[in-house]
């Protein structure tokens, strides 16, 4: 057989979320108030986060407990299997094996569902009607949209209007689940009549729909606002990711030498690697952990461990964390989802700590991987995972070279199948490199 | 939990296929030569059919083994999973269960990766270099590129034009593997070059693109046709999904009451039902067979079952089927795999003999069912899967009306993750039903 899955039952969903707070070596920097530059208060977060929520941002608990309701939705495509990528092992005459944990049938075809479910589950019963985000090429937006359609609650997505115009793909499944889809700039909110008046044509942004989604917030009555990445509370809710693996590795008696995930905000990389980094910080595992990043938007491999704003119009709170600059404009590479400034607080320590440790690929090189992922497995993979592809071939290749065996993993953390004119564009030596500079990514010469 | 699945391992796949030939209550009407009108010799189809599918096309035997190295690519994606929806139950309020067979998995999305890869491996071991098709909206095309690129074998597809053109994305995805694409018609044939020199701006039809791979195959040599639905090898090849099914049901201590398939060709229809039909036939069993088909190309409830060409030019063997007239050009719906004049002989010999049953079911119906399985199951379905849906649903209600407990089972023949436009002409309201009328499908007034 060519394949080797290993599968766990319902029953083996895990029960509880790993809290990776518990076990840093020092405690996470406290966020600052984004004018006085003093720790904020939790009091600042509860005008766009339920209560519930906010609590599990701060908590120092190891373990939460994951609902019944919740488990309960998320058993719709978990435990998700992790599979042995045998075919591209022999196409790359590797003496490595390489794993795959594999988040593509989810609902929305990523990770992000699994918080999506969490969050909207919180709100309900934290009593939100009514859950507002932003949403670049779409991926999280399906994602809260199907979420909170289980628990009947109305969504209203802001979606980058040249997204809205250009991939109507997303937009369509985001309708599918009952969201309202807006294009921002709107003419739903102050922020979005202003800039429509100013530039009628405006492309949008994701810091503008950011705004839009929270002045819409805040204006609105039992109202929340929901983040698909870089908070600690988001992160928590994707160790379902590592903790099903860890599982399976344990069931199969395996060890895994390198773990291996794309980082934009953080969170598939977090929720697969952090419940396997317990043993690294407390020195018992000497497992290699590398998130994959961008050349384009190099945070961790470039960026400054500094405070700085979540967004680009510097309204949300101060976080310690790995940035280029908040103000800093990714070139226009095709992992939309990899294009942030910053990275998630938590990943950020750990990198500080060289718990973790970080690498730049290039644009070609990755879908050049994702083709040849896609002929040997069988499966498209999302222009973001195709970083941690590349990464896992590269490894590959490193065996090969040394003559050792060695066991690599990665996580698939979505599918490619509303990105495929990324791939015509490769396939046709459309596609450029990129090298980083601090003013922006340029094209590599 | 909300979902149960059965879940096999691959040790549970199908080591054979079933040939329902073996069981049927007479022998199948033979095909006749289309200009002599006499039995077709075996001999008459070598010129674009390797001899080892000619001989599954005849064979009597009732079991056929599946070849190692076909197993060993099928074990990429199967076993499938059969799952119950129970949200969907729940939603619908009916005392029925609903199960589903889940083929929406695979590399290109659907069933039709079983046949294109026993297609290719008995095409390689049979010495040919380079396998020759046609595809309308590409799904067909995309599971043969596929199938080719794990055996080594070159892939030409003819795709039509309109398709060529309005869905760039299936294109995309038999680039990936490896295949060549051309639009239909093309400057590579004659046939092809005719109908430019005519009407330069044609869009193509199928027919067309089965004249263009036709006339490829027979002029270049080491080169064999491969067709992705209506003949009985390709039929046979389906039948592992049935006998997992089978066996699901079984370790599960179920007896399915109804069985339900889109028919278009009628491959994934038969794929699941001809394992269930064997009891059917000998009278020990009295589950319901469905067969669904739109209301715009309705072949098995309003069609006649005489022999017709099994395309639209006259150029192949005559079959016995239900069909609607060879030259029939059904209405625009976008359940573009289900418009097709004629039905696979097999399957129409069972409609013929009572074993099955047929419905048709009209477009706007099929997409408020698809809907409510997406919200309420998480998986967008393709249009032609939707057909089913809708049925499976239509027999909920009546179990809840009835107050009566039964088991409904359906196929998932693909995901509708490359149809999204669809969804979205339904969401506006811009959608038509249509009736049938012998000169085509009219809208419904």
């Amino acid at each position: 057989m060519a394949k080797t899955e290993i599968l766990l039952t319902k029953q083996d969903i895990p029960r509880q979320w790993y809290n990776i707070q518990a076990d840093l070596r020092s405690p996470l920097a406290l966020p600052l108030h984004p004018v006085t530059n003093q720790p904020a208060a939790l009091s600042d977060l509860e005008a766009i986060f339920p209560v519930n929520i906010i609590e599990q941002e701060v908590s120092q608990e190891r373990w939460i407990g994951i609902p019944d309701s919740v488990l309960d939705v998320l058993a719709m495509w978990r435990p998700t299997p992790l599979v042995r990528a045998r075919r591209l092992e022999e196409a790359l005459g590797t003496p490595a094996q390489i794993w795959y944990k594999y988040e593509g049938g989810s609902p929305s075809g990523s990770h992000k569902n699994n918080t999506a479910v969490a969050q909207a589950y919180f709100n309900k019963i934290a009593g939100t009607k009514r859950l507002v985000t932003e949403t670049g090429a779409g991926q999280w937006g399906t994602a809260l949209s199907f979420a909170c359609y289980q628990f009947g609650i109305e969504c209203q997505v802001y979606m980058v209007r040249v997204s809205y115009d250009q991939k109507p793909y997303r937009r369509t499944m985001m309708r599918i689940w009952n969201a309202e889809v807006s294009p921002s700039p709107s003419n739903q909110t102050n922020t979005g009549r202003a800039m429509l008046q100013k530039a009628p044509d405006c492309p949008g942004s994701l810091g503008l729909a950011i705004s839009e989604a929270i002045e819409d917030t805040v204006t609105h009555a039992n109202t929340k606002y929901s983040l698909g990445s870089v908070l600690n509370h988001v992160l928590l809710h994707q160790t379902v990711i590592g903790l099903e693996a860890k599982e399976q590795f344990n069931r199969a008696g395996i060890k895994p030498d390198i773990l291996i995930g794309c980082a934009g905000g953080g969170s598939n990389f977090a929720g697969f690697v952090f419940p396997f980094c317990a043993g690294k910080i407390s020195g018992e595992s000497d497992c290699r952990i590398v998130a994959v990043e961008p050349t384009a938007c190099p945070s961790l491999t470039r960026g400054d461990y500094r405070y700085d704003f979540g967004d680009t119009g510097g309204m949300t709170p101060l976080m310690k964390m790995y940035t280029l600059g908040h103000d800093f404009i990714p070139a226009g590479i095709h992992a939309g989802g990899l294009r942030y400034h910053g990275m998630a607080p938590l990943v950020s320590a750990l990198m500080n700590e060289k718990v973790i440790e970080a690498r730049a690929v290039n644009q070609i090189p990755i879908f050049e991987a994702a083709v040849m992922f896609a002929r040997t497995e069988g499966l498209v993979a999302a222009p973001e995972t195709a970083h941690a592809i590349r990464v896992a071939i590269d490894e590959a290749l490193e065996a090969r070279k040394d003559g050792q065996p060695r066991v690599i993993a990665f996580i698939f953390s979505g599918h490619g199948l509303l990105d495929l004119s990324a791939y015509e564009a490769y396939l046709s030596g459309q596609l450029q490199d990129y090298e980083y500079t601090p003013q922006g990514g340029c094209v590599k010469s």
